[in-house]
């Protein structure tokens, strides 16, 4: 029997439980809670198919998530006293330590952008299940809701429905919209979804609300008016209460105004972990010499990797064409979604399409990845597989400017402690890489350059993450110059000119900037008399950074100022991180 | 006379321009010119007046803007010709090296945010000019575009107007809404805005436009229909050529259709730098020992500034309440201004509001500035002055879990070269590196903690920007703590610890990450022996990092994995950054 009352009785078994476990931690957010106690209770005891996916993109309300999986007994209901705890999986905000959620949020805006991904990747799969997303009314101030919007009708997704709980106020103070519902429903049917303004407090409205979004040919948003701190009146619509615990004896006021809840309900929602599989595939052939830019090679190691595998989609921000995942939007159309010039959702639909078992490549400018930062940020707790890549590094890319030159990108992956980044600087290991990113599960990043550079590799070389390729070696090398990508050719010039003075250097391709082989790099740096250099065609805080905090004196030639627009090698001389420059501080070294 | 003619005349001689300049240059984005040349005549020749502001959204069609400039006699003609070149101003995107240059464009979607903390900041001034945004179509799919036009909305400003140039074509594909102009009407009507649609190349349907747009009682926006390439018939409306510069050969052909432009034409626009001047202040005296949060200290800090220098405005992002700026914004609800949860459009704004002269600090939790990170990357390309507060670092906020967390702030401020990074460890430091900011030109953050902490400075003590203290010192130390924020009081209590093994540490408080003392690093860690531990609250990227570029050896004390909710102390320990993990670093290291 889930009858109206039977829901009601549970929404209010809900508010209690959230109540309960925020005092118990001292911490949490009962009142936003509170507010969707009908939502969730409709959601978990009469909407959620097996199939179905639930997302809690309002992730400070974790308290009822955790209260609806006790209720719909996927944990022990004495695990909700456990909250917020270092030994408890129920986490203050929703993360995969609890393995039943798919998508860690908490960083707001997020949840409808992971949504979209996970409804697009159950189309690919031909699988029937929905995906519910719920939002708070303040997290609709951030733009990345509407770039998820745009997304899902573009893509005229009507497997995905998303609840927004407007309950009028935010943590400091009222939202921006306040109750008026209309202004909500208003921007979601500019997006082109469809949109229903509901009473969020009656289960018979949401009933029929979630019954009438099935039936729609459009993505639908449920617009439910409701009220903070629902069920308790000193709590209710009232400010100052965002975010705050009741004390104990508030809360024995609060368990007596609510009163009876004497409810158990069967639930269909099932949360199944999705794993992958990646098959190994085959590299293009290059020859010594050839001229080849290591964004092309990425392209077409991507087509190769689609080949073998079917869980591998690309995502673009309307660069394809300079990223080249072009090649993979023209052999596998199906395969490759377009974000338009939308950084964020590109990679909140990544996070979406991994949580389903897919092998998702993101790929824009290197300095735009900068745009997702938060949400790389957030991926690394979802625990996402993830492949990002980003073109156009450095000011290699010359006359665009500086706004078009990724000079953060390294510092930014590097800031993950989990994250693989990798900087290729020819076409052979650049392929190689590629392949070494989709066996990679987690957060990886490549960077490549705009620019041909010569093939440097035989097709028979290996590039594991974490490693790193001594290019010249000599028993006479008297500095070790270690660099990757872009300026390994400035190395390579500058080991010739010093050749000539009877100089050797010994230059190392650090291709793996995270994981890094420590040993090697100590190994060879004291074979060189530990005079070191670090060269980076990017600002001061990645490579020479990470060298240092591993070897002893290291000279970092790196971007010390902002630069401008000109040709490469004029920017390359001017901010110093040429082949003349690495043999100035050679020679100025010994 | 400004006849229609003489504009549409205008409009072919600027097209004219981009074409003659990109092909000089060899790269560049003459048909994202040609699409906007009828608005940017009408703009540059008939409607900007003097006090009025003018910002390029879509940065890529930099030609017709320096095209503008030369053809409104604001620099030579000729100059258009250095396009790109390393000795030019006229960057491939708009930088403020061009002085006429307020914002600088190249990352899409920022231009509107900006545009509306310029309108905030001319209300402020009661000054009658008013703000013109260009922006491609293509950016429109951008979140911010949505946050910034809420923002307009909510502060209801019609000082500011909005033109779309939708040309249909993006950089490898069409728009996900091609020539629907109907869709962005919708779009900006959803959000508050009059939205009119017109045909961008009917200069009086633009004139039309923008007399309507001066009347309306709202934010405006105009929908301008246009062509990509237009005025050259191989260009017009073609995919496959964005970004591309015509060759000798074609720019004849096109030239040779575009035919006669022979005109000139007066123009008001004028464009003035506007300086501003900071008066100190007093700041809040505290007793050693005092129990208060550096948030808190920053926030009372901030209303001292506020009431010396009118120029000081706040902006947030729904959590004034704990990052406090809720002083400034009850004491001076005029220069408080709410972003609500839209983190990129509260920095665009703040752009805006620096680009006027003023000084405007935003703040949010740390981990959240994350959001920002390309608007804070084009703010550095901009010379803007900003002042950005990051509340709630590190584990230290504890239970709410890693989505709350900032980790990776000060490694995101630090790939910034210019930036100035600041990290106080109690309220009095707190207190005088806010002033020290608002002194300082260009970009600073200042990172505060949630929880409170001992007041450990006199009043007395001065905290200079690149500064350090030197918190404990004996002619007996043994090893160097270096710290910054929270984590120095784990290194107080380490030496309190070894202080009963009779083993003397020395502590160094490094509020001023960016600039860094590094003669006095390297003075007191050689006194130290060079037993140099690093201590800090964020991945291992940030204090470690930047100390092992200037000393020898660091132990490194970071957070090297991925944290989880618990309580501060538990956290510390479990990641290796509490005192007793000090203690035992400095005992193995002896």
């Amino acid at each position: 029997m889930k009858s109206i009352q039977a829901l009601e009785l549970m929404a209010r078994k809900l508010r209690i439980d959230s109540l309960k476990s925020t005092t118990a931690a001292g911490s949490g957010h009962p009142t936003s809670c509170m507010s969707c106690a009908e939502i969730m209770s409709c959601l978990f005891f009469s909407e959620l198919q097996p199939e179905d996916e639930f997302i809690l993109s309002k992730g400070h309300a974790a308290p009822i998530l955790w209260a609806a999986y006790a209720e719909a007994d996927h944990i022990p209901k004495e695990e909700l006293e456990t909250l917020r705890r270092i030994d408890s999986v129920l986490e203050g905000h929703p993360t995969p330590k609890m393995p039943l959620v798919k998508i860690a949020t908490g960083s707001l805006g997020q949840g409808l952008s992971t949504g979209v991904g996970m409804a697009l990747a159950k189309g690919l799969k031909n699988n029937e299940g929905r995906i519910y997303v719920l939002l708070g009314d303040g997290e609709c101030a951030e733009g990345s809701v509407w770039e998820a919007a745009n997304s899902a009708a573009y893509y005229m997704r009507n497997n995905i429905c998303a609840i927004i709980d407007v309950n009028r106020l935010g943590q400091s103070a009222p939202t921006m919209h306040q109750h008026d519902v209309a202004s909500y429903k208003q921007k979601f049917e500019a997006f082109g979804w469809e949109a229903i303004i509901i009473d969020g407090h009656s289960v018979q409205e949401i009933l029929d609300a979630f019954t009438h979004a099935r039936k729609s040919k459009k993505p639908c948003a449920l617009i439910a008016k409701t009220i903070k701190g629902k069920g308790v009146s000193f709590l209710e619509n009232k400010e100052g209460w965002h975010g705050k615990p009741l004390s104990r004896e508030k809360l024995e006021e609060a368990l007596k105004e609510i009163g009876n809840a004497d409810i158990t309900l069967p639930s269909k929602s099932r949360f199944n972990k999705i794993d992958y599989t990646v098959v190994d595939c085959e590299t293009n052939k290059y020859n010594l010499g050839d001229m080849v830019a290591t964004r092309d090679a990425f392209g077409r190691a991507l087509v190769n990797l689609g080949r073998k595998n079917s869980t591998v989609v690309a995502i673009d921000a309307d660069v394809k064409n300079s990223t080249m995942t072009e090649y993979f939007f023209k052999e596998f159309p199906d395969r490759g979604f377009q974000s338009f010039i939308a950084e964020q959702n590109m990679v909140g639909m990544a996070v979406g399409f991994s949580a389903m078992g897919f092998n998702p490549f993101i790929a824009t400018f290197s300095a735009f990845l900068t745009r997702a930062h938060d949400f790389i940020r957030m991926a690394q707790y979802s625990m996402a597989n993830i492949k990002c890549v980003g073109s156009h590094a450095g000011m290699s890319i010359g006359p665009d400017g500086p706004s078009q030159m990724g000079l953060e990108d390294i510092s930014m992956f590097l800031s993950m402690p989990k994250a693989v980044v990798l900087y290729p600087s020819d076409a052979v290991s650049a392929e190689y890489l590629v392949k070494e990113m989709s066996k990679h599960k987690g957060i990886s990043y490549l960077r490549t350059t705009r620019g041909k550079t010569p093939v440097i590799y035989k097709n028979s070389e290996r590039f594991p993450i974490g490693g790193l390729k001594v290019v010249l070696k000599n028993s006479r090398d008297k500095a070790l110059v270690v660099t990757a990508g872009i300026t390994l050719q400035e190395a390579l010039k500058a080991y010739e000119i010093l050749k000539k003075k009877n100089i050797y250097i010994r230059v190392i391709d650090l291709y793996s900037l995270q994981p890094l082989d420590t040993a090697s790099l100590i190994k060879n740096a004291s074979e060189c008399k530990n005079n070191v250099i670090a060269v980076e065609d990017h600002y001061c805080n990645a490579l020479g950074s990470i060298l240092s905090s591993v070897l002893h004196d290291v000279c970092q030639l790196c971007v010390r100022d902002i630069p401008r627009s000109g040709k490469a090698e004029e920017l390359f001389k001017k901010y110093g991180i040429d082949a003349s420059t690495i043999v100035k501080m050679v020679e100025q070294m010994l």
